[in-house]
């Protein structure tokens, strides 16, 4: 049995993850953190900071904001306590942390962690390789209203799969306005949709001389993202230290 | 039989719209104007400038660019010949000399033509004045990359129409990137999307509660444009002097 | 307080309905009926059979399946209780049931009790008002793997008020395969799609010459339908006997 | 400079081929095959009958009816000429007829030509064999009203594609009506849908638990598959023997 941290848990995927973990008899949520600790019930203790907690985990899962990283992979370190980062939203010195903590603990990083954008990523790569030189490559990415970052995390780890495939690295443009001036054949340009409370779709278009390929992933809920996890925290917790992704749990 | 001028006569609409009238018994193309007059063969007279023209037209269809309009709608005010206005990317200055304009002829302005968008017009406006206050309102076009305005001019004329149904207007937002922040509910937001040969795409996406109303319309063809651009060049030229848009069309 | 039984309380939408009725402090579950009462911890008497049900409720909501119409309807006509009925899939006879009831007591029928699919309704009748003859319609509805009925009631309710509209009225085809021919003029094609676990996306497709006009609703969750559900029990107990709809609802 | 016959020069497709055919400098049209002979005015002899026709041709490109095949694949054994055939609608005779050919001469098979559609495949290859055993898989055509086949050759295709992926082959369902009943595990189903002018649409959904994954392609004009057409018609021209379809010329 797994004992699991949810850093986190009071936020909306945190009751997902736990509402999941409570139906898997693998894992045991053994304490979670969050600032908001007053307002929900928790049937585990909940610390503001990870810090005040004194227990044993085997693992800790991450759905918060980028602005909790530096304490969370340091306690990581400092404990040998392996991670699963599903938080998006990160800037280059979020990286940086995660990839000082890979140095001493497994590290587990993915902007999503369903199944579905798992073969979406695979299908997209294989798109890029034959038409990307050739096609103009456009996302969109729609989620629920209350969502801070834009684009979304699995819309950009979309777009750094693509440019992976092309001879030359395409440059990445963020929706586009009057000033925007006529598309340019090294782009690929990113739209951010926000509405309602849709779970996230998201659409990758190669759109070429008459002709049109587009791939689509739906998430109808959460919980997709929370079983992924759990699967992402049984993995990790059997590996050396390192940075792991999606691509090693597909490979393994 | 209607004699013809078209302004812009040797773009992609000037073609088209050359084409669809050639079918039509009801009009002939008496003079083409455009800045390239070398490389094409048109079966009409085709001049750089609408002044060099000396014949009698009885109305100018004008498919071209917004920096055509100044002298385009000094001489039909001058010579008292209707205009039918289908050039988008409008700035305030272009609007300003289509109304003056308007004072002296019969002037229709559309920024699309096409019966399906007219109805696309008519029950966006009814799910706007039912969904409009609570449901957040996004627009996505999505046109071929060679067109040089974002969003297109008929997704503002559909943000415009949404906008005249609300209690309170929103204000219109040009895609979202990394520094937008947290969607806003007083915003409608327009996304550009440009790829491949596509004739043109419209979505009004209303996202509420668990639910989402979308209604979308796809040309197939530019030909819907010219045929929409002729029916609207029979109806002004029985009008007095003054501006007139779809919905006149669409009502009488 | 409105006192409401749920007919059909241990299936998926008696229990979406169970938990939101909980939420609302307008109403109280007193009673549910199903077959299934084993299985489930209702916090409400559960019985097997309407007629075993003793006490009185002011509405009778209806979420089962049509075999439970016929002992329901009469219930509800000798007993002289307003009735809401959900169900889908029903046949001549159970149509007949329900007409009979009406002449006693108020009957709310409807096969899609959401705020969105009440819009799509009305901007659907406004298109096929205006393109209804000279486009051609097809219907898909996309639902989870184990809905019954194909195509659904939403899907059917949409195609009769399409043909409402139509000088001629059009026959509904359902699907089509390697011996269907050429697709008639005359008819509205109904698609019945089924997967996963969605929870129900109706698209209505208007493709004429050259432009196709779409309108889609999307339900992201079932707790839609039990909303409009009780906003439709707490009107049809302010009515007279008869036959009631969303059409009611939204006029009223 | 390639020689080609094309046998149903007269129809919408043969028109397309005819005019890709003129600006492409590496193939001349030497003749056409057409039932209808009268009505069109072709630069090149159009005879009724295939054995009509007493020149050399490099290779015929098929785009008509299955009928046609019989006397078209005897000719093309007799004379050793090269054969692509692109009609669809193919009964198990006419694949028996292609097949006799194929022992004779080299013959190019497919139901879809465009580069776009071959991607589709191979990325339809990929999710199938992640997802096929565990996600409904529904496919939907849609094409315009004339078209006689249901579903299309290329629905078809992907069908049989997404077959040969899966450890037990799934059977072929067309479509769904009021007397399907619920959606059996072990179905793929097809969905033609026909309205208007459309090129043709194919989307694939793979439906799962809490999500979906959906790949699309869109025809906007019927010049891809001619392109592809004159494509293959290069390469068959330089094989031995045999049946080819589009995944030897994708590999090659």
């Amino acid at each position: 049995m797994l004992k699991i941290v949810i850093n986190g848990c009071n936020g909306k995927m945190g009751h997902v993850l736990t509402e999941t973990a409570e139906k898997d008899p693998g894992v045991a949520v053994i304490a979670g953190i969050d600032k908001n600790i007053e307002r929900f019930r928790n049937k585990f203790p909940v610390y503001e900071n990870i810090n005040e907690f004194e227990g044993n985990a085997d693992v800790i899962l991450d759905f918060s904001r980028p602005e909790a990283l530096k304490s969370l992979t340091e306690y990581a370190a400092n404990t040998k306590t392996p991670l699963v980062i599903a938080t998006t939203g990160l800037k280059e010195e979020h990286k940086q942390y995660i990839q000082e903590a890979a140095r001493h603990v497994p590290v587990f990083l993915s902007a999503n962690m369903s199944l579905g954008v798992m073969v979406l990523k695979e299908i997209v790569k294989k798109a890029a390789s034959v038409l990307g030189d050739d096609f103009d490559i456009e996302i969109v990415d729609f989620h629920h209203n209350q969502k801070v970052d834009a684009p979304s995390g699995t819309a950009l780890m979309l777009a750094d799969t693509i440019n992976c495939q092309l001879k030359g690295g395409k440059r990445f443009v963020y929706g586009r306005s009057p000033e925007s001036g006529k598309r340019e054949k090294e782009e690929i340009t990113i739209h951010a949709l926000r509405g309602g409370t849709a779970c996230g779709e998201h659409r990758i278009i190669f759109a070429g001389h008459d002709e049109i390929v587009e791939i689509k992933h739906t998430a109808l809920s959460k919980s997709i993202f929370a079983i992924g996890a759990l699967k992402a925290a049984k993995f990790i917790v059997q590996q050396e230290k390192g940075l792991y992704t999606m691509d090693d749990l597909a490979n393994h």
